[in-house]
């Protein structure tokens, strides 16, 4: 099996989980999502407090070599066993979940072009764009809603470490990206200029 | 006639003509291009010691009313008669050059999405982003060579008004596009992408 590999990256809430929402939608089962954050470290020899206190947002906090392995398999065709995390407990679950590769494969995360060995594997890296201030309030109400944090404990580890983070690692990626995408999921244009572009490639493959 | 009016934004030098011109060797007769700079105002009345002296990368320097007339015209079909610069004299020229319509109508320009009125012609708007010294160097390199001006009279223009106009006007004019495409011309997936993105809407177009 043929497949491409798309690579969407951004900052924190700048609207890649949509995209990638819209995209999958669209292409339905020719596609698969793939989240970067499943990969977190597990942290496992440390207390829930020292793990809550770890960086996040920093390229060390992920299991790269898994991603990386995983990524290769799905590339190929293959079945993978992908990693679950646990947003509340900040560790990784127990169990994992089996992700069948797929003619389309959507990778997201913060930080998926942050390593060379992963930007090489993609066929398109495309970077989601949104202003700080507008991502910053898209974070407090998904981290209060669905992950059940603190505005306090938000605003500080926003400060601590997302934004730093942001400045260090994140925004320079964008360098690497074949398209950036401002205003996230919000643009019609290019969310629909997208899906055509996968469209188009994955009937070529198919036809293949 | 159905059109497509593309607008190609971004700083000096970040390699809007070049993408341009791949577009355009691309669509062939199927594509019209046209430079927002050709209505640079001709200042007839003042001297060429005081034209060299303006701010040529402010809004104001700008005929908006003729290009903008302009533009709807050939949006709407019609044969426009478009001004031409002159560099070495910072003045319009005498004559003028006939453009007709064609399908693909290309729209260079810094400050192409600066204006609200120009920026609602739009069918899709494409921001091309580099670093600034990669645009500073060729910058020096086009302004020595075809346009004929000192290194010193380049890098005091720059500082003057070109860099401190981008940071006003063109950057956040990006906020506006649908799309960016780093690195410029260098860039082949995305020019490949705006390419057959093109094709594709011509072909539409063309069988309606």
């Amino acid at each position: 099996m043929e497949t491409l590999l798309i690579g969407i990256a951004g900052g924190t809430s700048s609207g890649k989980s949509s995209i990638v929402k819209l995209l999958k939608k669209d292409l339905a089962e020719a596609a698969v999502c793939i989240e970067m954050d499943w990969y977190y470290k597990a942290y496992s020899d440390l207390t829930l407090a020292e793990r809550k206190r770890k960086n996040y947002d920093h390229p060390d906090a992920f299991d790269i070599e898994r991603f990386i392995a995983d990524l290769k398999r799905l590339k190929s065709g293959e079945t993978i066993e992908a990693p679950l995390y646990d947003y509340v407990e900040y560790t990784r679950r127990s169990e994992t979940q089996t992700i069948e590769a797929k003619p389309v494969i959507l990778v997201e995360g913060l930080l998926v072009f942050s390593y060379e060995e992963v930007r090489d594997l993609f066929d398109l890296k495309v970077f989601v764009q949104a202003d700080s201030d507008v991502r910053l309030i898209r974070r407090i109400r998904r981290d209060t809603g669905e992950r059940g944090r603190s505005l306090e404990s938000i605003l500080s580890q926003y400060e601590k470490t997302v934004k730093p983070m942001h400045e260090q690692f994140v925004e320079p990626s964008m360098k690497y990206a074949d398209v950036i995408i401002p205003r996230g999921a919000h643009n019609h244009r290019a969310v629909s200029l997208l899906r055509r572009h996968l469209r188009r490639e994955l009937d070529e493959i198919t036809r293949n």
